[in-house]
């Protein structure tokens, strides 16, 4: 085996790609600091404990473990950034108002998320804390809205759903632990045959409500469709108001809601959304709110916030074009040298040829050069 | 123990530093740039054997393993970005002229560096391939220089030193590996009498060579008493005068010697810098020659490059104000929501007072406010 070939699904970012995300790395971090986000910058390693508790099993085994040779324990390599963040919010700033965040950094999973995805992504979010009311809801839905478009990704989908909803249903209903992950298996595949079987000994609310769910998707007809087919148990009409409310904020965007979507339900606790776009496979952004998230860490807040995958955003966006370079000859004068930190300092980017290199092609484009006329360096068009 | 403890060496970057440290990652790279250094993004993880290939016992140890549960193989995060790059620079790029690289990554160690060191620096660097002469040497060192003045790094010492000088002195001598570990233990702690013992057997030429070394630090006059001792060695004497000229090409920095400096030994393989400045405990910046680095890869070709620790370099640097911020009230009316849209576009951040949070302490520094006048969205002063 070759010391050059790399692991499956990980991969070296080559100069025009990365040019590229870094440029949307900034535009996402300005963006999301326009909104009043702080940055925070979590380690990549924690105790496993850390990383992990309080937002289920899928997480685990898509975490990388290893042992801390200081004090023998387990650590974690993050898979998701936002427990991290929830640790931040509950126990290092440990303020009573509101806190907005955002992050942006390498996250590492044991196997691919989806066939041809990468298993280090570059993940950038924002979350909104301490705040419960759907106000926080919008801004952070607004604010992905926001970084899409700063970052120029065209036409957005954005799929609206509420983990309350199928937890409202659920009300008046005694299930066990694998009874309610098969229910959720049939809402998942709308299975409605599965779903009636499963459902049979439910109260009949309950059971009418859950079939209800399995063609409840598409656009704010649903919505009108939800309201006279579920029964009114507690918190249900509520959510679909919400949803409601928040469609109608969308601009620029196609708005689709999906009532049985179950997507994130260990984590979600509330409103939750995915952003769709041409070119991308899967969701290009999934957030919602997550109430539950720092309770591990001693403080319940309120939070709501989203994430994406730096990486696959750059497959969606137009490429952007190389800022063109000056090409400079190599030399010890001073005059040559005090131009080129003058240009360099205005923000060109200056390459100078090494003696003995001058036959090379520029693997920048460059479309002037510095050469001397009259005992002067000045730039010369190519 | 508590879910929020993290790893000895292991830290959260709060919003006041994580700020601070984006905008120093920033102007790094730019600086990089305006040198024509195109960005690459090599893998927190590899094959073991990729990373650890012709870099040295010691990186071994500081690198973290784990398993691959797709392939079963070992794996490595990376403790240092240079093999990877170098790794690019032969494969992936594959130019027969000169390539410019730069990177800005996390680095992870089993063990910190130094006794307050983290675990997790984030490692910025640049590199130069294909130029064998002295030229892309003086270029990357003046890069170094610009990169620290760019971030606000006050008075700064450059320590130069070159692996060819105890190289030379060795030509004509034979000893085992443990025997040359010794010698270099003696050399790195100046310890003359050690020396003198460990080479009481070598030629005359290598034994006072060796020994003149214990005392060739300090100032460029430690060059000319060099030039006085040393014996006439192949390339011993061509390694001094490139080491005078470097010397004089510095502006703006104190310059130093160490002939008898061994750091980063089985790396270097000519000319070594370290840059120190006030507050720094180690250097602040490491570079050099390493032409065999790329060997393993297929492609030796000839490579100078420095990296440093944004993380170390954020606490030498001064502290910069936090550009203030406008506060606005929540609202749902278009009025209000294109003025706030309008600002941040305008690369204002705007801070909405979620309902019910008026009374909060914000964290950010607001000296304005957006407030209704007349029926418009005015700024006001606070």
């Amino acid at each position: 085996m070759s010391a050059w070939l790399l692991p499956d699904h990980i991969a070296d970012v080559l100069p025009s790609e990365a040019r590229h995300i870094e440029e949307l790395r900034r535009q996402l971090l300005d963006t999301a600091r326009g909104y009043g986000c702080e940055l925070v910058m979590p380690p990549l390693l924690e105790h496993l404990e850390s990383l992990l508790t309080g937002t289920g099993e899928a997480l685990g085994l898509q975490t990388f473990k290893l042992v801390d040779q200081i004090s023998g324990r387990t650590l974690g390599l993050r898979a998701d950034t936002t427990p991290q963040v929830a640790r931040i919010d509950a126990h290092l700033l440990n303020r009573s108002g509101v806190a907005r965040l955002c992050y942006c950094g390498p996250v590492l999973h044991t196997r691919p998320d989806r066939p041809h995805a990468t298993r280090e992504p570059l993940q950038f979010g924002a979350e909104v804390y301490g705040h419960g009311g759907i106000e926080a809801d919008l801004e952070v839905l607004l604010l992905a809205m926001d970084c899409l478009r700063a970052t120029g990704v065209g036409s957005a989908t954005v799929d609206l759903a509420d983990a309350r909803i199928v937890r409202a249903l659920f009300t008046d209903v005694t299930v066990d632990a694998q009874a309610l992950r098969d229910v959720h298996a049939a809402l998942a595949a709308k299975d409605a045959s599965a779903l009636a079987r499963l459902t049979r000994s439910f109260p009949s609310a309950a059971r009418e409500g859950l079939a209800a769910l399995v063609s409840l998707y598409g656009d704010a007809k649903v919505l009108d469709e939800a309201r006279r087919v579920l029964p009114p148990v507690p918190g249900l009409h509520e959510a679909l108001q919400q949803l409601r409310w928040l469609g109608g904020q969308i601009e620029g965007a196609t708005v689709s809601y999906d009532l049985g979507d179950l997507r994130g339900y260990a984590y979600y606790s509330g409103m939750r959304f995915g952003i769709y776009t041409a070119g991308a496979s899967d969701a290009l952004v999934r957030g919602g709110r997550y109430d539950e998230v720092g309770a591990v860490f001693g403080r319940n807040r309120p939070a709501v916030g989203f994430s994406l995958d730096v990486k696959e955003l750059v497959g969606v966006v137009p490429k952007r074009p190389l800022k063109a370079a000056i090409r400079a000859p190599w030399g010890e004068q001073e005059p040559l040298r005090a131009e080129i930190a003058r240009l360099r300092a205005a923000g060109e980017t200056v390459v100078c040829t090494l003696p003995g290199h001058g036959h090379e092609v520029d693997e920048f484009h460059c479309d002037r050069e510095l050469v001397a006329e009259q005992g002067r360096w000045v730039l010369r068009s190519l």
